[in-house]
């Protein structure tokens, strides 16, 4: 609740691409932050005017030039997966900041070229790795780097959903071409193993995997991400994976391992971290995100999120007193808030926020899933990044 | 993440009295439900510059006049408790609608003399019971009235906070001048009731209650409430409670208990109430307000809040998927909206939502907080609203 | 686990009145303390007989008077509750220690009896207040009495159970008779007083009550304690509460509420303590006796029944690891184990154990339940033991 | 509670081998199920005497042959791992029952030959797998057989302790001479594999693993398991491993993985297993063993152990009402009496019960075992039992 959050910036002017569930999330925490929506670009010319009269807003773009010409100052990217790379590569090179939904490309090669181009042109550039933003997560964080829980000797737990057990369920994220070659992985995986590798300072450097398709085929209509509406469309086989299941080791040689899957019954999103040090040990639930849970020998500490106690950067991304739950909502405004606050450090007011996630991340995460794929095919242990 | 909450009520322009914790929670949640913040009136007329300064916004008031004079066809107030029926009143004379924080007034008359007004001008007027906004307290609603609990035997539950636990801490809730003569009751022991009685649509008729100031002195400065920091100003006699305990029975003849404290170290904002039927018992933790927790002989069931499953009214509320925790921010943005849609209506679009708590459960609010003052002074069980 | 637990008690001869649940509980935990089961008495002369042919054990009573002259040492009554007292005294009279379960008596004046004979005879004398046995209490005592959650201020908690929800199911505690004037309250309310002022060494004082029954008929016929067998016997009124509610204020003028209840479906032995102080708070949930939570404003710790941790005679009490849950059985082995050990120290060999529940503490209960029942008729404050 | 348990089976005469933590807790189960411990030999012959005297018994024996000459029945043999197979072999051969600790044996070869012997001689043989006596596992297999989850697609989960997280902490279970080439995942691993191969009938087709000794050193001195004490002993290099993970595909082709650690602070005993099917997931936790976790895509249930519902095997072993939590020792005790009942049906006596873990069971732990080590040291998939 800081009064100061919208005077340090002036009415940002911003853009909206895709209007789904994930785009009005984005429109959200961008009027919160105190931007003027400017205008939305739909799948359609004539839906990105629906949208548009639907929101309040100017501008309705009917094509990514439209977008780089608009007098927007930042971009929000939450098209499908396909578009992320060419869209967000178009808009830097015409001087836009951008927010670009992961995964940031669907191939390595793809992620790593966006990554250069953000490099080059110097434009603020982030990926929403939200639940860096949940206050606790930031305390997890604090506490690796005090060395609380003294050297970590394991890594584990598992992201887990059942938005797809229905086998009518169908999206464009089950479709490769739209959604990449990996999906549970690309969509969740890549969370879990951002919020693993950023908590810890430390990098998946090998790991084996394997993977399971159990639903053979689903409709090839696409229907909203996490809607339960089945569809009636012709089956197609399915060629991402349900599931997929990782052991690793770390740059630090620590062991982990991570279970993903889209086919878990009663679990909605579950992203579960325990990262077990010699001191202590620490969970972080997303689903209970407003405490860490911390272990050691004589019993564990529930900590809560509480703006007047732990770590700085707990303090400051905790908006609301404690007991009154934040949510995921004010973890995604928080990332929103903290891009804006890059924005204006780039325009000279003040400082970049800590832990930003940035296309250098979104590339880490397509590095992390290729090799995924690649020791799913091979059944070998496989290096990340090479 | 409706796109249409936005398109139904044309930029309404609404002014905030206080520029606190909760001014700010207000502020929030009407520029999410589309309005336009036109102004502000805090403490003194230069903060109220400063505070408009900070926020963005245009008008900066200096009385309650200027307000009743301003534009605004909606004013949130968001003051201390003493000042909330001359304002309102004075507002709603002027034809303003009013979201007015609880408790709605510091004496019964006031608050009886509030809803009449209420009544006799006919503009909208609610008071921020938010719980009720809450989707899985709306599920409890919607099972009680579909009789799937049986009977109802007893209802019980507490309402704990530590942010008072500490003896430097003060408020100017402490103050019964500023407050009024209940503190804890007042504060959240009226939520509870609210909330129970809403949920269960029946009423406590009688009820028997007992008191204590633990912390006798507390610093007579104010500050801010759920702040930590410690006050060093000089001690004065503190006069309103620190717990209160009530056992009632209701119209239906019901028994009940309810334990208010705000001196329960570690529990932040545990809201909680069960609700015992002769099929089933149901429970609704505010600290876990995601989920339901229904009783039955053969075990439990944790009914997780989800649009896609559920009453009509818990899914209307859910606006993001299930497992994407929304926490209170979005439950008092709830309460917002469809305040703002009452108004609407008033203006003859749409219908008035369900279960807007009005300044006719303020009133009743401060019938039963003065019945827990009579009985805990009398020692006898005592008659609400009598 | 202790192995010297056998040798310092060579084979005390014991006999057990009741065979029912509890009997068998009995018996269990004797067998397991070294003692010999000697005889059995049950509701007939036959019955005896055949429970002793099915315990494998050599003598079966036909009356009190048997049982006194056997050569048991020790006696544990666990016979319906009208006979407790007629039966303890006769056997204290003739020199039996006694283990008799609770409630002590069905009237203050038979309580406050049979702990005079008690006194008077100098035998050792017990009631099974069983929790006091779960390791984890006694480190909820312990931190009280070390001051480590400051001076108290509120003690709260529910006791709550659905066995009687089905209003078919009945049970000879549903009968004044058998099972004295306080059916809920007497029965496991007791469990929730005693717990709450062994904890905290403070006494309740002054109480008020309400008391409701709910299912105004039930069954004649008898059935076993928590058996969910329907019974087709004509129905009676029934005479005893369902649920009873009391605020209470302590000799150090703390405020307390306790909700009793046998009607709250899904709730099986939900016996739930908070003990609010001015440093911390601590709950102990008899469904979850492994450990204690403990609040305090910086979070939660969750403290976890260890051997190797916490107060002595936590440890005392623990006898498994960590991890292993101990559960109701080893609460009431440690319950046998100590009162059988205050029999060797009567002998002479070591000392008597703390915290043994004695004939005194089952007096206090029926004092108690008492001013309930006094208070729930007259609807008044009414003192404990006057 | 079940009164017949004791007429069902005379007083069978056993002996105990071992006198540790875990003696005693088979020695207990042992007297609970109405057997006579005849005798027992500990590390000595001098220390057989001393635990003779102290449990109140007849017998000490001195070597393995007075224990195949004794009147024992039945033999338990509790002592350190690399003892189990020779004795288990010579006592079989002499015509005893044999209740053998795990794991059988220190080597694939060594428990495949004491299978052997076990077909062979026909006589009583079993495995304490004990958490397959929890009433909620048999419930949870009960609901995999009667298809109510749906085809399973998904297996994981953790076993997590912290016993040995100190680097002065150590145990005889460290050194492979006495407690075999695995430590993590032979003591507690085996475990995971058993409880999820027997919950769900599917078999672990192929594995990869990793393991982890991340501390390299420890006091060579023995000392008991979990037991938190310091050795001042000389180091030695430790070469069991301190975490093993494992991926795997069943028989069925359903993929699956398992956290294994000794190194997780605040971790007691957290045996976790999640098994999702299409229709439904299942968690059990051994921590929490009286409640199993039923996720759906409407929510989850949570049901509890109850003698009066659920499945014939979840009644037949749940022995307290609910509520009144069994914990560890009445899961062993209900293993014990299940292999007591099974040598009562070898005299031809009722029924062998249900899912008795066999040395057959054994011999597949060693499997999976062995195949967990070649992987970790091979980096490659194996099959298991080949």
């Amino acid at each position: 609740m800081s009064p100061h959050s919208l005077c340090d910036m002036a009415a940002k002017q911003v853009a909206i691409l895709g209007a789904g569930m994930i785009g009005d999330v984005h429109r959200r925490a961008a009027v919160l932050a105190g931007a003027q929506v400017l205008g939305v670009m739909a799948s359609s010319a004539e839906r990105s005017r629906e949208v548009a009269q639907a929101w309040g807003i100017e501008e309705a773009y009917g094509s990514i030039e439209e977008v780089a010409e608009s007098k927007a100052e930042i971009v929000h990217i939450c098209t499908p997966n396909a578009s992320h790379v060419p869209y967000a590569v178009a808009l830097m090179e015409a001087g836009k900041h951008v927010l670009c939904e992961k995964p940031l490309g669907v191939s390595v090669e793809d992620a790593q070229h966006a990554a250069k181009v953000a490099q080059d042109t110097g434009v603020v550039n982030t990926i929403p790795f939200a639940y860096r933003f949940h206050p606790m997560t930031r305390e997890m964080r604090a506490r690796v780097q005090a060395e609380e829980f003294g050297t970590v000797n394991l890594m584990h737990g598992s992201y887990l959903q059942d938005w797809l057990l229905n086998p009518k369920a169908t999206s464009w994220r089950v479709d490769p071409k739209a959604g990449g070659p990996s999906r549970a992985f690309g969509d969740i995986g890549s969370h879990w193993c951002d919020l693993v590798e950023w908590v810890t300072d430390d990098r998946i450097a090998r790991l084996v995997a394997t993977t399971s398709i159990t639903i053979k085929q689903r409709p090839a209509a696409t229907a909203a991400t996490f809607s339960a509406v089945e569809s009636a469309a012709p089956l197609v086989d399915v060629e991402t994976e349900d599931t997929a299941l990782i052991l690793f080791r770390t740059a630090n040689d620590v062991a982990g391992s991570a279970v993903i899957s889209q086919l878990s019954a009663g679990r909605k999103n579950r992203l579960w971290v325990e990262v077990d040090g010699m001191h202590q040990s620490a969970v972080f639930d997303q689903e209970l995100a407003e405490q860490l849970w911390i272990g050691s020998e004589a019993g564990a500490q529930v900590l809560v999120r509480d703006p007047n106690h732990g770590s700085d950067e707990q303090r400051r991304l905790s908006k609301l007193p404690a007991g009154h739950t934040q949510g995921y909502a004010q973890c995604f405004e928080n990332y929103v808030a903290d891009s804006y606050a890059a924005v204006a450090a780039h325009d000279g007011n003040g400082q970049v926020p800590e832990s930003l996630p940035t296309f250098a991340d979104g590339a880490r995460a397509a590095e992390i899933c290729d090799a995924m794929l690649r020791s799913a095919a091979s059944g070998e242990w496989v290096s990340v990044g090479l």
